[in-house]
């Protein structure tokens, strides 16, 4: 973990480009502010080339994705290829609907992305191991996480997050773990697109995508739970609000003090 | 009123199908995760089949529609039907543009709707009854309101409910009035989408639509005016962030005990 | 300054139309609503003549446009301009984005503004004065902000608010400057297009929009302060909350106590 990373975004401001899923745009593009980074959104395919230009990451989320969305992804993934900038996916609901899973696959298959974050159901479907998803949520299933993880990670050549309880990071071999969290980041819908967007900050300050990925799970949840350990009460509105105060607020030093994780060699 | 349904969504936590108006779409989204059920979003007529097969209920809003949305709805409702799944629209501002009216009319002929949910404008468009609507807002009108429903009610075979000061639940012959409620949810623009979601995850565990709707009504008008009467003075933005608590901490029991309404038989 | 605008505001309750950034949409919606007009938004070109007929002001707003939006863009500025309701445009990223400013121009050359909000990368872009945008941010220039607001007014022959951490307005001649705000508007992402939409409540109630746009942004810019004065620290979730109950509680007494600002003759 370098949670120097978080100050160097605060410091360098980076630019995340974002195609985003309609229903959660205006959260993750506050969190993205809050933190210290400078989103930009579009919708067309026309800037694609200009968007990318002027970006430092590109954060693809395929959660409500229309046709014309499709066409606008892949050019965008292939900018971002072309130009080297980083390229994080957030495969929305690919678990629990199957057209989703083709057009994602196709999707990765037509560019290479750098970072997969999903939920167990979602990554599960990435690796092509059975698991009962339910709709946006993760689902159930038996299976041994890091495994899925690594299979994921592996099979796409990337590195994956496997969102839950505790996080999973893995470059397909080596892993890192982190315990923080609260069980408020599922009453509230953004709190999934807005870490990928937020991966997309780290991976704009470093070229190590799996030491990007592992810090920025571990600043979101380390966050979400000062946040909530605040609370009174279980109050998911409440919490949301807040988040966005504490991605702003929150210290380097904050998060060190209640950070828990671990980083397994392979 | 069956306030025991509240606690049924909370225990099956059933998939709420949205085709949501993009105005206030992550407020729909929260309101249905944060009472209990979960909540997906579409965009793309490709994955209609699946996502209306995963789905307990298909709620479709008809506010700031394109003609591409339009096709849309109209497959998501006639594969609902197909599906047996209860379908509610949503019909925003037909009162006022006679363009969205005759649109919502050519869907609702071709597809079976369960519940209507609209304001007085709304609902008396529906009716083919004079009304002055005010773009998105009730607007003005003399008229019986409760006659109002029940002619839309009949027109369309279907439950209405007719939401204002005092909401009326009819299904065309039996009547519901809800009296709880605050101004604040007219101050809050996602108020009446969120409601029209929510009518679907009452549904979603019930056969009766008529008996989902009221209870749909209660529970909202209720948490809503217990979130009202804890606020220091008329805040719409406070407003609604704790009506996204309260939709996830209030009890049965709370509600039970500020809840006003009457059921008239016809 | 004609503060007696905003209690205007609140007793004709106007209608102003918009086309959105799906962005910030909500929120936009949400601010019209609490300073006491009434918001509708719409997706769909054949709905054009009867949206702008039913509105008192429409603001269109260039941020994360499709081509489809363009021609919709277009068709409500000359249905607007025929209908002899004002127009505002928020130009977002045409500082930072080829295509944008290409776009925005083509617009304005086929129907008649009646004010642009921007920012200074923004203004500076539709003046083709050289600035150094920084995607949706301002950026950074040298050069003379009241010059560039002026140049951007007589290129376009309109009303100009160039946002900043002084507001400047200009008709192209008179400059008005408003110093009260807030650095929390940075913070969230909405601030700007919710001003923008604002801008046409203001314009609704009066036919002197150099008048309107000055008011609109003392009334938003004092607002911004007085809530962001009782914040116990830089909040920027909880400031996006209180901005809500602060455009709705707000007098003109409490907003004349505190206005800081110049109009200055040519």
């Amino acid at each position: 973990m370098e949670l120097s990373l978080l100050d160097d975004i605060r410091q360098q401001n980076p630019v995340v480009l974002n195609i985003s899923n309609f229903v959660t745009v205006q959260d993750v593009a506050n969190g993205i502010n809050a933190i210290g980074a400078s989103p930009i959104m579009s919708e067309e395919i026309a800037e694609t080339e200009e968007m990318v230009g002027i970006s430092q990451a590109v954060a693809l989320n395929l959660g409500a994705f229309s046709e014309p969305q499709v066409a606008h992804i892949l050019k965008m993934g292939q900018t971002a290829n072309a130009l080297h900038k980083p390229v994080i996916i957030d495969p929305v609901a690919v678990g629990a609907v199957q057209y989703r899973k083709q057009v994602a696959e196709e999707l990765m298959a037509q560019f290479q992305v750098d970072v997969i974050r999903g939920n167990a159901g979602e990554i599960a479907a990435l690796a092509d191991i059975a698991w009962e998803a339910k709709g946006i949520d993760a689902g159930s299933g038996s299976g041994d996480l890091v495994a899925i993880a690594q299979a994921a990670a592996q099979k796409h050549h990337c590195v994956v997050i496997l969102s839950g309880e505790t996080d999973i990071i893995t470059d397909g071999q080596h892993v890192a773990k982190v315990f923080n969290g609260t069980p408020l980041f599922q009453l509230h819908v953004g709190s999934g697109d807005m870490l990928s967007s937020l991966v997309g900050a780290f991976c704009a300050v470093t070229t190590d995508y799996f030491e990007a990925a592992q810090t920025a799970c571990l600043v979101f949840a380390a966050i979400g739970e000062l946040v909530a350990n605040k609370l009174e009460a279980e109050q998911p509105g409440t919490f949301s609000v807040r988040l966005m105060d504490g991605l702003h607020l929150t210290s380097t030093d904050e998060i060190q003090k209640i950070a828990r994780f671990e980083v397994v060699d392979a």
